[in-house]
């Protein structure tokens, strides 16, 4: 049997895009020779559609896309992955199932058993779990079809108390077929090997398995589908971060060497936090070269699919001559073109010269379009106007963010009047210290380095002039700096970078309480000050926009926390 | 047997005051010679404690404190809720659990089954679910002990597969104990009741029902807690939106004239969304008397616990002489006190003079202090700073958000100056079409109408006036205007509220699609409109700061829609 395996980037929502798209290869599978075409999961609707799930027109729309795409299966068995309803009245109303489609029907279905509920996801909130378990049959083969997650509760710790692989091995299938939609993080290309490949030594057949590609607002899928032979080696892997496909025969998939060495480490619950580092190593494992070079990648299709699946073009950013907003600067220009990213300098008062003149040197080699817009005028024009209210109060945090949030005005009135999208500059350890001005230097429709810690977003930025040189070397060597009052550092209001991070890593990312972080090595009541600061701006981040994910726990969607509350804080 | 219910605030994660508040209330019960305490779900770290129940600390700190309740436990029998750890590795971790505390230990327990998930829920996100069923022995009585949902899977449309009361009562238990964290909304006080009935018509025991109370961050707890006696009759039922308590003797919840009627209209998956109504009743469903009255004390419970949760005492917010500020002043005032919430009044050249006239009419009679802060020459400063760039394009939306964001830092640097917090004064019409701006009159830290259609605000702002007459009468009845270009008025860009209003409820609350809107009775042009400005404009609502919830489905937590989507937009 030859199974053509698509890896495709969906809209949302988008049934007419998503059903060309599906059909388009569809063509291209028949014309290859395939008996069979596999896409991923929920491929119909684009994954994950979240609360639009809840309304029945958009279930019916996922049903007639269904419908014509089977009207093309008479030549070539189809399974897509979309919701079905659930016919009995008990439990939720629908499933999240792969469809095989065959002589212009549904031939076959099976719905996901384990429906993940943790960090981005909310399968749980939608869909009812599959209480039964058939494999499919497709010319001649008996197919144990799974759904992303079905496979991965392996190991003596694992999330769910049933094992649908197990459950299907009763029907003695002579082939796996997995339809994701996993996405990317620095560990997961290598988890989601593992995984694959722990099913197929412990089930002795070989596995098919088709992910989705592309950005979704915050999550990026990564690609990567894989083919493992019965015997644990791999025969195919896709690229990762943009679509691709292939042929292969399942002839190829059943060589007869078995390689049953596995090197599970981890699996079961473990594989869904940040892999376990040794606080010593914590910098090395975030801003090693594989892992910088996976996160870039990320973070331009992030930005690029932002875009275009909104219907943008040109983006704006403020450009402050430091390094955040000069990786960000670069990573919007690769994804959208130097021409469409238009940098904004805005001096005041407090600013260095270098703030301007780094600035224009990284638009001039960057080829994108700049303008200086100074905000002397405007900054005095709020404190005259507030004058009398603020007479004989020292100079502060509220003069501080007058400036940033001139800035921010500014920057979003250049974007409403040309239509451009502001890309937020800000990094994951001022996110979490709260070290950024609401509606201020926190402005923006989509963050290109909020899953990033400084010390990443410094390996990045090494990482790109390595490729490019094209952030001038003195944006790498100053002391990082708001430059909202004269001579001001982020060192007087944080510890230093190399410090904090490891500290943050280990309650973010390891969740990790006080005792654990402490006995790690660090100053306790340094700890105590920077957890307190991460939980007490809560709800500045709540506020924030979507952000890029890139690691195993990024703010936003993934971390839920209560504003009103008093632990740690 | 002696119960004592107590229907009791809790600060999130704050051990020592929840366990000061429960032990308080222990001594209380002892003394009026209870023999049994009730308190309500999770009562030992608040409801809803989120990703903080990830924390392996948070977990070790709810622990320490019921042991240290079960202290006090040996003349009184205690039940608090708590997580407590799933002793087998299969599946997550925790249960959601009810303890009994009594001689010192912990006499008895009983796991939620059914995890609630939907709306503002996340519950599977923590849990696994109950997979066993055992009532609990106390003083020679067997109790059917449950959380919350657990009572609410009836009717013959179930959201679960499973019935924990059914299994329960194969072991005949004399009476029922729920304990709950059941959030208000506008319908929520009868279908509780309701359900609660006909478990006790169905069961034909008891039940004594212990709800939380306060509010935690968007929700409202209403308390309520309630005792039915076998017969189905109401024995007590708590104050609403307040601490309360009372004692019963399970004697009297015996008698002998039972009431099988039941009025059961909507139970099962209905009951997880807004009631039914006839497109031309919605209106007055929205603005009735006995929901205003209920929502006003929402928002005014909403607005001090946030305030006294978080440690804040002084509030600001943008007085515009329009209806929502003036509605959201007199809810402040109420919470906070007249003293603690200054208006700001930030007039500019394109601004009403009764905008001022009225906005200090009202500050006048509702005692809260006001400055006035003109905009002009701020607006002048940025128009100014911009004009090599905007030269020769026409006024526009670039123009009316400068004015709006200006008003936003000026807001914002008088609560960085002098620590107050800035509230909100959006509504849920405006919220739903995009109709603010952000970072401009969509600042803030909390939303106080961000759940009242526009209709509901005139409603609630002349409920107060049958009150107090504090808001003046012409902020009742101008036409609504934004006041950012001269002669500007709502209608200008958007539907008659009248209209928006009944076509958004059936959209959001009852998640109708565009057919059934259309077939509703209204214009298909004006509803494929009206859709289309809730879907594009996801991405503001995205970075709107936390709204008190009173409907079926508020923005925020509970509404979860992707950002980048192709969905009726």
């Amino acid at each position: 049997m030859n199974v053509f395996l698509s890896q495709q980037n969906y809209h949302v929502g988008n049934f007419q895009l998503n059903k060309d798209k599906i059909l388009g290869e569809v063509e291209r599978a028949k014309n290859a020779g395939a008996d069979l075409i596999v896409f991923s999961e929920l491929s119909i609707c684009g994954y994950p559609a979240r609360d639009f799930l809840e309304f029945e027109d958009f279930i019916a729309q996922c049903e007639a896309a269904v419908l014509e795409i089977a009207a093309y299966s008479n030549e070539i068995g189809i399974i897509v992955g979309a919701p079905t309803r659930n016919p009995i009245k008990e439990g939720k109303d629908l499933f999240n199932s792969a469809l095989l489609l065959y002589s212009g029907k549904i031939m076959g279905q099976a719905n996901k058993t384990l429906l993940p509920n943790y960090d981005v996801f909310d399968e749980y909130r939608y869909f009812e779990p599959a209480y039964e378990w058939n494999t499919v049959e497709f010319k001649g083969k008996r197919i144990a079809l799974t759904i992303c997650e079905d496979i991965w509760n392996l190991g003596d710790n694992p999330l769910y108390r049933i094992c649908p692989m197990d459950e299907l091995m009763k029907q003695s299938p002579d082939l796996m077929i997995n339809i994701s939609a996993s996405p990317f993080d620095y560990d997961h290309d290598d988890d989601r090997k593992e995984v694959i490949r722990m099913n197929v030594l412990k089930y002795k057949i070989p596995m098919i398995y088709c992910n989705a590609v592309g950005s979704q607002t915050e999550i990026v899928f990564d690609g990567g589908s894989l083919v493992y032979a019965a015997s644990g080696e791999l025969k195919k892997e896709l690229k990762y971060f943009e679509e691709d496909r292939c042929l292969i025969s399942t002839n190829d998939l059943y060589n007869p060497s078995p390689d049953s060495s596995s090197s599970a480490s981890r699996v079961g619950k473990d594989m869904r936090v940040a892999k376990s580092t040794d606080p010593a190593q914590i910098l090395d494992y975030l801003t090693n070269d594989h892992n910088i070079d996976q996160v870039k990648s990320a973070l331009v299709l992030g930005v690029k699919d932002y875009f275009q699946k909104m219907g943008f073009r040109k983006a704006i950013l403020g450009s402050s001559g430091g390094i955040d907003s000069a990786v960000a600067l670069c990573i919007a220009a690769e994804a959208l073109g130097a021409d469409n990213v238009t940098a904004v300098l805005m001096p005041s008062q407090f600013s260095s010269d270098h703030s301007v003149t780094d600035a224009v040197a990284l638009s001039t080699t960057l080829g994108t379009p700049y303008h200086i817009v100074p905000i002397t005028t405007i900054y005095e024009s709020f404190l005259h106007s507030l004058d009398p209210l603020f007479a004989n109060t020292p100079f502060g945090i509220a003069e501080e963010n007058i400036q940033s949030r001139s800035r921010g005005n500014l920057l979003m009135a250049l974007a409403n009047k040309f239509g451009y999208v502001l890309l937020n500059t800000s990094n994951k350890s001022e996110l979490a210290t709260g070290y950024g001005t609401l509606y201020g230097d926190m402005a923006g429709g989509l963050s290109i380095l909020g899953d990033l810690y400084k010390s990443q977003v410094i390996a990045l930025a090494r990482f790109i002039n390595q490729q490019s040189n094209s952030i001038p070397e003195h944006i790498l060597i100053k002391p990082p700096s708001a430059e909202l009052r004269p001579n001001q550092k982020d060192s007087d209001s944080l510890p230093e970078y190399e410090v904090l991070d490891r500290i943050l890593y280990l309650y973010i990312e390891r969740r990790k309480g006080p005792q654990e972080i402490i006995q790690s090595g660090f100053d306790p009541s340094l700890v105590m000050r920077v957890l307190k600061m991460v939980n007490m701006n809560e709800y500045k981040r709540n506020q924030f926009c979507p952000i890029i994910r890139v690691s195993t726990k990024a703010f936003g969607i993934g971390r839920r926390m209560p504003i009103v509350a008093r632990y740690l804080s």
